[in-house]
């Protein structure tokens, strides 16, 4: 190793050893993760969040919320299947997720794709999630409240174009936003940071963008005053899970089994030697 | 063996072979079995009827109900995620099955996570299910009929401990009621039967719960007249299946895999040498 | 190999160099497919078109449709968890997909189960689909547009007592129409082409049927002038990633993964040497 790699080298481990903590966190206070989320999704995100030690629960009505929401430790929303039967309860969750002082994530699925879907999500922005998770079409969209960016549900853009646009969202929503890509970047608004574990393949498996901002939830649930720190390092150890599981997977659908597999199983051994994270600001 | 163990070995026998019977029955009649089920639920349970030779049918539309509930073999009712657009098709599904002389099967996911969802739980109740399957936390819950004893739908009471809260129910409801945990118990009010088959894994893979109940209403459908003795031996089944799934698993994923081929595959030998029922009253 | 086999032959090399071309097409092409689609499918259904190289996009909002459907190159419907919530959008869909030019599929689950069903896919087979795909006793139950000839989801006809059944219903709708069975027979009202690949386990896979159809709007979608043949091959297609699936498969689940897995590694020399499609007529 050259002299000058030292400091860098000393980061990465300082970000893996806050990883295998978060993901110790996660384990030992089982966080009570409530999901509104689109139908495509929900098994892989329950699975995900049971893998990790967290526990989900689905729960989208709008009677129950006002009893429900509360009690759970973070709030997921998803606008993937979006109706407008399905949005007052996702805006009134948001709204006592904040008022109890619970983190909440956004997942603006497709957030460009219809006039009825971008003003939705800037309705949901409006309620001050703590972080906001897109690919690059999405964040894009989002930041230009604009139609037509996003084709479907897959990113049309680089993750590393949309950095500038990420800050933007960031600067202008008060929210932590992630943008994923071959590299993922979450920012602040100041700081920007890359985590760079996963696999290509995890694209071709529906609904691992909308779990992974589920395991964001997680994160952010046991460490809410850390939630820029949190959104990486659940990131990076979905990543890892992913690169892990790709080792055994023999096309999509196993990768998507050996994911899970793998996230449940993780050990401090492989979070320490396979996380790579790296600041880019 | 001691000879004190021959009348107990000789119970866990017949108990054996009227699963193997039960389970070839399901297979011989295929039942129709109609789910009113959550979303998260939905593609595991139908599966999980599939492997076992059941035909599931996902059907909750109200206009639908009055053709369909009646040629149905069972229904089976999940209130994972309630709305209450759906709820009006859970009760007239439950009155048509009724009239029909049907079984029908409650699944209380959660019931006392909130007012709504305790007060349509107690509702159902009322239609007279043939059995209710839930885990510690719902059964207190609707037995109590009182709020704040459920986190999310997680149990956190053991099964044992619920015990006495299931007869009652039992009891005051007219089903027979069945609470998941490590032993799973079933009772009509007065006896108790203890099914210990299944595998702590299953509980980190989402909606296995949801899935053995319905493949209890599966078989309660080929044998009404004996509906404890059917919800024992479905949650044995399951569970044998959880069991040898296990020995082919790294995780919950692949379990979920592996319980669902080794239900299909299951035959008698594994069926005879694996049940372990046993009398608890 | 007999003289006499030769031609025989010569056609199914051309079937199957035709497949290949289609696949190859749909992998290059991606094209953005709408499903409206019930919730049990939707998780393998999207799996299935990320697997051949589609783009899926599950979106059922009435108030989406205007802007999305257009740019979508071709739209499935499947009525499986039908109910008066949805059905507007499905029609609004049909019919800004006609309007615009792209073709759609109808899956027309358990037509003949109930009269509110039957009623809704025959308003959607005069909506002018360019495919429709069902099982013997569905495309029996439109043919007769009659109740009572289907138990829940499962076929109990045979494909081909159902020919006549869907060569009358194609002359009626205009529409290619699709039988699955042991073999499946595809008719445009005069020719008639049978794929003979795939194996029987997919039947006892849930959703199966439904994502094959919404393969075929994938397939339709990069050949549009050719409806009849992209069904054929997208079923074709499907069937032997079926086969080569169930070389490794221990049972249901296992087959669902490697069934994706196959699709998803497909190769030329697999097409060239298994595709297995006949004409009928």
């Amino acid at each position: 190793m050259a002299e000058e790699d030292r400091p860098k080298e000393e980061a990465q481990n300082e970000w893996a050893h806050k990883a295998w903590r978060a993901l110790s966190a996660v384990r030992r206070q089982s966080p009570l993760i409530q999901c509104i989320t689109n139908f495509v999704s929900m098994d892989l995100m329950a699975n995900t969040l049971l893998a990790a030690g967290a526990s989900p629960a689905m729960l989208h009505s709008l009677q129950e919320i006002p009893d429900f929401t509360p009690q759970a430790h973070a709030l997921l929303i998803n606008v993937g299947t979006l109706s407008d039967a399905w949005l007052p309860a996702m805006k009134s969750a948001a709204e006592f997720a904040t008022q109890s002082g619970r983190p909440w994530v956004l997942d603006p699925v497709a957030a460009g794709a219809t006039g009825f879907r971008l003003k939705a999500c800037l309705e949901l922005v409006g309620l001050r999630p703590t972080v906001i998770r897109g690919n690059g079409s999405e964040i894009i969209a989002l930041s230009k409240a604009s139609l037509g960016a996003t084709q479907g549900v897959d990113s049309i853009h680089e993750s590393v174009d949309a950095m500038e646009y990420a800050k933007s969202l960031a600067k202008a929503s008060g929210a932590i936003v992630a943008v994923s890509g071959a590299v993922d970047i979450v920012t602040d608004g100041q700081q920007v940071v890359g985590a760079r574990n996963g696999v290509a393949m995890m694209q071709r498996i529906t609904a691992t963008g909308c779990s992974v901002t589920a395991l964001i939830a997680a994160f952010v649930a046991v460490d809410p005053l850390h939630a820029l720190e949190a959104t990486v390092l659940a990131l990076s150890v979905f990543g890892v899970a992913g690169e892990m599981g790709m080792e055994m997977a023999k096309g999509p659908a196993s990768l998507r089994m050996h994911l899970i597999d793998s996230l449940y199983g993780l050990d401090q051994a492989a979070v320490l030697s396979r996380i790579n994270i790296t600041s880019l600001s």
